[in-house]
Order: C-alpha cells, then sequence, then structure tokens
C-alpha cells in the first residue's frame, strides 16, 4: 500500500477501506507518513467529505491510535457530554452534579479553553484548592462516591487527533464535517462512556453557523456512534448570545451555582433542563418526561447543589463564597459598567466578539502559554429582546485593570445591535438529532 | 500576509492576486513556506482550478524565481518547441535542423527521460562524441553558425518548478491543467525563445487522454504565453500509438536521419512537417503554405539532413553510421523477433504499455540513476491499420540479453490488439490553438 494512492484515491471521491484508514493513521502517527502527504490528503478530505462508514472507520482508528478508558470499575451506567464551544457555556458544571443526583455516573474528563471559548477546566480551577490532575483510582473511588467527577485530560488518549488537528489547524483543513466529527467523536468515545449526549452550538458565538450546519455535524456524530456500538444524541442549542449572563471562570462557577439554587437564567436553566434530562434518559433512567421531572426535582430539593458541593469538596475545594454571594463578588481588582447610550431593544450580538472582550478582560487565552485572570469577566444585565435605556447599565466588565476593561468595553459596543423594533424571542433548542432522526422545534 | 489565509482563500475558490501568488511562490521556494502547507495549497488547485489571469501570474511568479536565458546574442527570430512527451517522439531532432535549413534560429534545452516516455538528451547521447552540456557561449556560437543547437537543461531556471514538481508527485497533485500548464510554461519562458511552439500529445501513451483535456490544456498554455508576451501556439496530436517505427535512443537518431532522407515513415513525417512548418510561420518567415513549401524543400534538397549534421558534428559527434545505414545496425547484442501468431488487422496499441517494453529493453528509466543501453529499442513492422498475417514479423527488440527480450516481448503482446475488420485511419494532427481560437482538424 502507498499513501500516493490513497491520495489519489480520496482526490478522486472514491471512498477508503477499512485497510486503507488504518495504514493512513498508523502511518501518520508512526512518522511513516509525512506532514506534506497527510495535508493534501486532508484537502482532498475537505472536498470531497466522507461516507458513513468510512468516517466511522476514520475515527475508529483514531481511538485506536492510543489509549482509551476503561470504566467498569464504575458501578451503573456512565453518561458523558460534549459540547462543541461557546462563549459563557457553563452546563457541564451544572448537569454532572444533576445527574449524579438523580442516579447516573459521570466520569468527566474536559479541557481549557483557547480563543473566544473557555474550558470547564479552567472554570473549576478558579475555585481554590479544587485538584483536577486527580489519579485514576481516586478519579474512579469519586465518581462511584458522589456519582460525578470532573479532572483534566490526561493520559496518551487519542495522539492521533492530537497530530492531525495540529496539522489541520495550519493548513486551512479544519472546517471539515467529517473531520470535525472524528476528531470530537474519537476523544469521546476513548473516555470509555457507556453513552453520550452532544451539545451542538450553533450561531454567532459557536464555530458551526447555520442550523443546517449543525444538523449535518450532528447527524455524521451520531452516525460513528452507532458504528461504535454506543448511544449517541446530539441536541442542537442556540448560541448567539452567551449562555446565561456570567462569563468568565470564577463569574460562572458563581451562575452555575445560582441556578442550581434554583435562581439561574432562563435560557441557561433551560438548556440545562434539557441536556440533563436526556442525559438521563439515554441513562435509561426513564421517560423523557419522567427524566425532566426529576431533574427538576433535584434542583427543588437542594440534591444537585449538595452534589456539587460534594463533588468540589472531594476534589479539594470549596463552593462557599460562591454559593453565599448574592451578587458576583469575587477578588477582582476593577469594576466597570458599560452603558450602551441608546435606548431600544438588544436585537443580536456578535457572540464571538463578547468571547473576545472576556480574553482582552483575562478570562480567556489567545495563546495557549496565556495565564488566565480567574476572577476577570463579564456580567451581562440584558438579553437579546430585552429593553434597555440609555442610562441603564448593559454589562458590568471585572479585571486586574481600567485600560483593559476599556479596550474590552470597545470591543462589547461593538459586538451588540440594538434597534427600536421589540425582538422575536429565538428557540434555544433547535433541533434534535437521534440515529435516523432529527426532530427539529 | 499569512499562508494559512492564502490556502483558505484558493480553498474558498476565490482568485489569488499578484501579491499572494509571489508570497506563496517565493516563500516556498526560501523555505519560510512549508511542504505541508504548500502540499494543502496544491491540493487546493487540484480542486479549484486558477481563473487565466492568476495561471499566468503563477507562471510569472514561477520564471521569476531564478535564472532566464537571455538570448538577445544569437541573431534573428529565435523558435522553440515542447512536447508533452511521448512513445517514439524523436520530433525536435528532426524540425530544429529542418527550422535551421529554412533561417530561424532554434537554441533548445532539452531534457532526459524517465518512465515509458524517452528523452531528446538520452537519443543524442547515442551519438558518441556529442556534448550536451555545452557552456552558454558555445551554444550560441552554434546556433548562429549553424542554426540550430540542442543542449541539456542547465543552470538554474525555474527552481520553483522543480520544488513544486517534487511536491507534487508524492502528493497525487501533478493532474491539475494550470498546475501541468504553468509547470511546462515557465519552463519554456526561462528558455529565452521569441515564440514556441506547443505539441501536446493525446491518447494512450500520452499524459492527456482524451481531446478535450489535450485543448484545455493547450488553451492555458497559449493564454499564459500571451499574458507574458510570447507568440504560443500549440498542436494536438496523437499518441495512440507510438510516432514512427522506432522506439529507444541510436535506433530513433537512425529513424530521423531516414526522415531528413525523405524516406521516413508516414506518420511521423507528416508531423514534423507541420510542427516545423507552424515554427517557421510564428517566426514570421511565411504564409502558412510558404512554410510548408520551404519545408517540403528543405528536405528534397538535403538541406535539413546537412543542417542536422553540421549541428552534430559542431557539437563533437559523427552521424554517418547512422546514415550510411539501410536498417538499424547498431551495436546491440540480441535482436529478437516478435510475431503476434494471429490474422488480421492491427486495431489498437497501449502506447505506455509499448514505452514500457523499450523501457524493459533498457531503452528507458525506470528511476533517475538507471543507466541507459543506448542501442537497445524496437522497430515496429506494423501500425495501426495495418494488415498481419500470424507469419509476418510485427516487430523486431534490440537488447543486451535475450531474457529482456522474452519480458518486454510478452509486454508488446499484451499492448497489440488485432481485429478481424479493416480499421478507420485515425486523425495524426487533431487540433490547433491560437490565442483564442481553436480549429479542429
Amino acid at each position: 500500500m502507498r499513501i500516493y494512492d490513497i491520495i489519489q484515491k480520496k482526490r478522486d471521491n472514491k471512498q477508503l477501506n477499512m485497510q486503507e484508514i488504518e495504514f493512513v493513521i498508523n502511518g501518520y502517527v508512526n512518522g511513516e507518513i509525512e506532514d506534506y502527504q497527510m495535508s493534501a490528503f486532508l484537502m482532498a478530505v475537505y472536498f470531497n467529505g466522507m461516507q458513513d462508514e468510512e468516517c466511522a472507520n476514520f475515527t475508529k482508528c483514531m481511538l485506536n491510535s492510543g489509549e482509551t478508558m476503561d470504566l467498569s470499575e464504575i458501578k451503573g451506567i456512565k453518561v458523558d457530554k460534549h459540547s462543541t464551544g461557546g462563549v459563557g457555556d457553563k452546563t457541564t458544571l451544572i448537569v454532572a452534579p444533576i445527574v449524579a443526583a438523580c442516579g447516573a455516573k459521570v466520569a468527566k474528563m474536559s479541557g481549557r479553553g483557547l480563543g473566544h471559548t473557555g474550558g470547564t477546566i479552567d472554570k473549576l480551577e478558579s475555585i481554590s484548592g479544587v485538584k483536577l490532575d486527580l489519579p485514576k483510582e481516586r478519579f474512579f473511588e469519586i465518581v462511584n462516591k458522589v456519582g460525578c467527577c470532573i479532572v483534566s485530560q490526561s493520559g496518551n488518549l487519542v495522539p492521533a487527533d492530537k497530530k492531525i488537528y495540529a496539522l489541520r489547524d495550519v493548513t486551512a483543513t479544519v472546517e471539515s464535517m467529517p473531520l470535525i466529527a472524528s476528531s470530537i467523536m474519537s476523544k469521546k468515545l476513548a473516555s470509555g462512556a457507556d453513552c453520550i449526549l452532544l451539545d451542538v452550538k450553533v450561531g454567532s458565538g459557536a464555530f458551526m453557523k447555520t442550523k443546517e450546519d449543525a444538523i449535518n455535524l450532528s447527524k455524521i456524530m451520531v452516525n460513528i456512534g452507532e458504528h461504535c456500538g454506543k448511544k449517541v444524541v446530539a441536541i442542537i442549542t442556540d448560541m448567539n448570545e452567551p449562555l446565561g449572563n456570567a462569563i468568565g471562570n470564577a463569574i460562572e462557577v458563581w451562575e452555575v451555582c445560582k441556578v442550581l439554587k434554583g435562581e439561574g437564567p432562563k435560557d441557561l436553566n433551560d438548556i440545562c433542563i434539557c441536556l440533563a434530562s436526556n442525559m438521563l434518559y439515554l441513562a435509561n433512567k426513564g421517560t423523557m418526561e419522567e427524566c425532566e421531572k426529576m431533574v427538576l426535582d433535584s434542583i427543588k430539593s437542594g440534591k444537585a447543589l449538595e452534589k456539587f458541593k460534594e463533588m468540589i469538596s472531594e476534589q479539594g475545594g470549596n463552593l462557599e463564597k460562591f454559593i453565599d454571594a448574592d451578587n458576583y463578588n469575587i477578588d477582582f481588582k476593577v469594576k466597570h459598567e458599560v452603558f450602551l447610550g441608546k435606548n431600544g431593544y438588544v436585537s443580536s450580538m456578535d457572540t464571538e466578539k463578547i468571547g473576545k472582550a472576556a480574553m482582552v478582560l483575562g478570562a480567556g487565552r489567545k495563546k495557549k502559554e496565556d495565564k488566565i485572570d480567574y476572577s476577570a469577566g463579564i456580567m451581562l444585565n440584558k438579553k437579546i429582546g430585552d429593553k434597555i435605556s440609555g442610562n441603564e447599565c448593559f454589562a458590568e466588565l471585572y479585571s486586574s485593570s481600567l485600560e483593559k476593561c476599556l479596550e474590552a468595553e470597545n470591543i462589547l459596543k461593538e459586538a451588540v445591535i440594538t434597534s427600536q423594533n421589540s425582538v422575536q424571542e429565538k428557540k434555544l433548542i433547535k433541533a434534535k438529532v437521534v440515529a435516523d432522526e432529527v426532530e427539529i422545534f
């Protein structure tokens, strides 16, 4: 077998078989296939895509390139979730304790943020004392005891994806549906859960800009799951504005506690109930209606918040100051209020720009090496559809200096558009993709 | 400017401007752009092609990456020719002396053969004593004195093409019309002639398999010439069987002399008259009719043969044994006759396979490092359309061992198909492409 022939085959839009895909991925990981041949191959995939079976095989080979987690020491059904990334997306921290409180297990490995999107691990690190690089035994112990635990990705999971993604990132081959799908799914499948809920974001702050793209990506990912014998469901959710009101790290943990106390913003609350219910349904905990009731009860009863406290406590941290504070007031140096200076309705937000404003404040990283200011962030007082007057505070910025606040303010003001007319509310949960079925809401 | 953005732009099918093209080519030659980014770019070009102006600019930048020949010390109009390569194609050796005999100048740089096609330089090397790596001054002196001279490509002409072609060769991006056209034209333009005749081969022994592809490639190349201010005409000619009867090196020089003596096979003779007439027309030597008459006269009068002898003599060689021999009889060790063992008509030939049979005999190179047996080759006694009986010799093979002859015989027999019905003659000269005009014959 020669890589030349495989590039040519893909270039000529023919389907690759398992042996050929193995040859490409193993050869690339071993260094037998050169970067310049792999990048030509990836560009051919960009143009010609992959068939369902081909893409599933590609994912399997990526998965098999490294270690996979064996969660069999954890009792019960393990359910995982993955979000394709957005601004203000703190749902993992909310749904993990809810699902645990309702009797399924969440043994979750999460990543750090880069660019305009935040990472779950960064958010957790804003809680002092929390340990995220736990050894496997301790990780399993906490999941068995509490029902959930979140640790940072470790070990040699899917080395093929690391190497291929780095190459895609410099050769304009990131934006390929089968490559995106196989990258996400190989990592999720390597994490060893029994079933996976995917939260595919769509909108100005998401990688997928249209509902059609989000549905296509979801179909490919659900199909991959099926080929690999795992139950996978995708929920397509709105990312045309930040999720909730808080964007940052400590500030998002504070908002997580608000939701778990039953006092969270409606959009974030609704999405978390939807995600958690679907996770429980995947874990065979009942009908969709029963699962949703369990989720609501877990919040109402305080059990979900209790689970979150317990998990953080087992991981070495303390949530008290987050739970006790009615308003965000955690360690920042400078607070700066932003006024839009216009009367009207908030009609749209360039969510990616808002993410960048948070990055400028210190809440995110431009490059991997950058340090995060955990207390930095944005609190939005208004969301799309809200009426606002020129002398009302649109948002509060938190940072280490006024200079950063002023720079972020400019970005934020550019990102927000108001109109004189009231704005129709957009659907938050847009579609659900299950095996061969797409349900559009 | 960033290479990532340029790859993305090409990937998204947008036209690149001159600055962007310069950035790509200069950056790649300088080593600032990595192979893996260039190969992704080339694959994007494979899929999206290039606009006329874009392709001309791409060629200009390739051309400017190295030295260009300044032929101004040669008096008169310098006319060059290029063939896209075939089996038994010895036309350069015939048309150069004809054109010189008719008063235009041919200062030609040629290459070596690889795979199933032969190279003009290899053919000339079969004449003992011939020097092909002449210094520029001596090269110009011979052209000024004789009217023609053929030397091997030297110097740092189009280093961008060398580097880009080597990458295309291992990344399945060779078969791209604009990349093929810019590769050929950059080298031709760097050679410094005033006008260029392109012989674009089409058929089973050529790179272009269909007339449509050959016409498309020709249009792009003629357009590039126009953008660069050079007169360029393309003739599309048949390569569904070897050109002439002789395939090899010494054996082809022998056949060249036959044509120049007025005793050549009809197909080879006709093509050479067409190419030489067009070269003279490009060099403003008269109307097409006048040019053709000059060509015929130059053969009839023996002036063309005289020019060839003169050129070879100035380059240190002697043609006598080639001119004197009525039949090919030059230094080979083994001669082997091939019989098809069937009665009928020769209906088609897999010309690429015949080229490979010649390679097996020792007449060509599989790898660049391989040594050539100059006396090895094939003499076809029958061509497409000819009647043949089972006890008639189809071809004679010449080599250093019977073993090689037997291997080549098997390949040759596989390559030739006979039929019971007589076969319609195919047109040898299929089309002519001049600026915006395509004339189909």
